[in-house]
């Protein structure tokens, strides 16, 4: 196995002195850079997530070209469905469409089992060959969706403005629900191991949705799947990232749920979670993605804010609260980075 | 003025002893009732707010038909930037739409100023038609939108997924953005004191879009003229309500914001927040608006389980996390409201 030349990124997952905080922007291999766009307008998302050497290019473009102190893979959390038999459309302007969404039990004894070696094998081919062209400059990042957040997805039929239907579906029909939950955390599992055994440093669970629950329903729906993944999850030594947006109720028991590192986003306060959660795990956040819409002394006034808010010591991952968005300026995002290098040595 | 012959909204608002938690519904003069959609698929919605016979019928149609404990008034937070000269169109659909988008200082200088009594002499009409025909059978509560979730609109130019525009404009715009924020405060506070002159026995403020922002943009863009609006209204024992949805960080802040009630949002837990703000003010809500999915015993259940969470004593209203659903079955509701009139009793 290749060293690592940057670690910075792994030893503040697991709460080791750095010199300085690492930086990582969630969607950094993404629309906002010129680089990708040249390569989306010619090959769909979907071709380019199935297409390894297409998938690693766009992955290391941020890192040669913004500077992050990790990539994380090019790809998407809806893989998973898609490999269990549903069909996949990516609308750049509408966001993912699943066709004949997951509405009963029926449906879901219908879904195809997925053994990540043969049905997601593209994903792990892209990692293994991202590895080798990454060299160790950086550690890469491996990644899926928690299972409610994919079970959203798949019932719903894509993004949703009122989750209507799969509040039906888990009120009214919990067996077929927990059936799929615990379908897609046993494939979700084996997934990330599998993206781990082919050489990601460390893997981020994604729960998008987690947020539209309350407090009681997320522990039912949700949590309980994310343990499971993460307790299934064959792994040495690599980090586990949860960042479950909106869940800002249920911080303790993220801390607890067997990640190393939680993420935050841009409505809480990292001062208040370090003190509740105390050395429990490492913070990943929690910028306004939109302070990247703003000037130079703005970005670097929010992003000294941040870091302050962190406060010293390790255990911190600068990153933003939510993906980055594509109308972002290029130059504004390697300000913010270069800031990060900068400022957050005094912390170290 | 006319006797309420059913106070116990306005008791509990005051957190007075009352015999049984009141309760009512966000947008319960909606969609959901088939009488409503009766008199909808006659008017448009505009034509509906401004026609004051059409308002009060739909406003008293919940407390006929579902046994409410206060009538909202039908109407609309967008009807002031429309009285300011923007072209409002609601689209069922898609959600309301605002034509020329606010984008700068010069955008904010050519809108209208608003008197009440003239450019919204059609709200303060059905709230004297609404009064006079509910001939105090319950009380009435006018509301409006916060100024932060108006100029949101404004500048967005409606809903939005990722919230932007606006955003660019605070953070680019400053001035602007203050400007317009000081403007909406003031109109916000006329408007809502000539509702209380008109005969409104409460008023809640709508700020749906609170918590887009981070805690340290929602204290600058939006409590400070929360803050403001509640301050300037003219009233005498009449109830504030402010429901800031997502507003998960300033729950202190809200209960010193001048606001009798807080209202909350399902992902919120009564318990704690009541133990928080002790009683610095009256509680409203919070069962997730998609438990109306659920089957008659789990509705009960959960009715239950927001009773037991506030607990004994006075100061809670019971209501959703957030409006209620256009698809809810009327007998879902009903049957809501009958549990809590029953079984809030032993809470008392």
């Amino acid at each position: 196995m290749t060293q690592l030349k940057n670690d910075l990124f792994i030893k503040a997952c697991r709460r080791e002195p750095v010199e300085r905080t690492p930086v990582w922007i969630m969607r950094q291999a993404g629309r906002y850079l010129p680089e990708y766009r040249a390569i989306r307008d010619k090959y769909d998302f979907i071709t380019m997530c199935k297409t390894p050497e297409l998938a690693a290019e766009v992955t290391i473009q941020p890192v040669d070209i913004i500077g992050v102190d990790a990539a994380i893979i090019f790809s998407d959390i809806l893989v998973i469905p898609e490999a269990m038999g549903m069909k996949l459309e990516m609308l750049e302007s509408k966001g993912p469409k699943l066709y004949n969404p997951i509405r009963n039990i029926e449906h879901v004894k219908k879904l195809n089992p997925v053994d990540p070696y043969k049905e997601l094998k593209y994903v792990l081919d892209a990692v293994v060959l991202t590895k080798k062209e990454l060299n160790g400059k950086v550690p890469l990042i491996g990644f899926a969706g928690a299972p409610w957040t994919l079970m959203t997805y798949m019932v719903e039929g894509g993004g949703s403005k009122n989750f209507s239907e799969i509040k039906k579906f888990i009120y009214n029909q919990p067996v077929a629900a927990h059936s799929l939950l615990n379908l897609l955390a046993d494939i979700t599992a084996d997934y990330l191991s599998a993206i781990i055994e082919s050489g990601a440093n460390a893997v981020q669970i994604f729960d998008t949705w987690g947020g539209i629950l309350s407090p009681k329903d997320f522990e039912e729906f949700s949590l309980q799947y994310i343990i499971k993944v993460i307790s299934k999850i064959k792994r040495n030594t690599e980090p586990v990232i949860i960042f479950a947006k909106g869940v800002h109720y249920k911080m303790m028991e993220l801390a607890q749920c067997g990640a190393d590192v939680i993420g935050l986003d841009w409505t809480m306060n990292i001062t208040e979670v370090r003190s509740l959660i105390g050395n429990k795990a490492a913070l990943q956040g929690n910028l306004d993605p939109t302070i990247l819409y703003c000037s130079e002394d703005k970005i670097r006034s929010e992003t000294i804010s941040v870091l302050e808010s962190f406060g010293k010591g390790s255990g911190h991952i600068f990153n933003l609260g939510h993906g980055i968005l594509p109308d972002v300026k290029p130059d504004n995002l390697r300000f913010l980075v270069d800031t990060v290098k900068k400022e957050s040595v005094r912390f170290h």
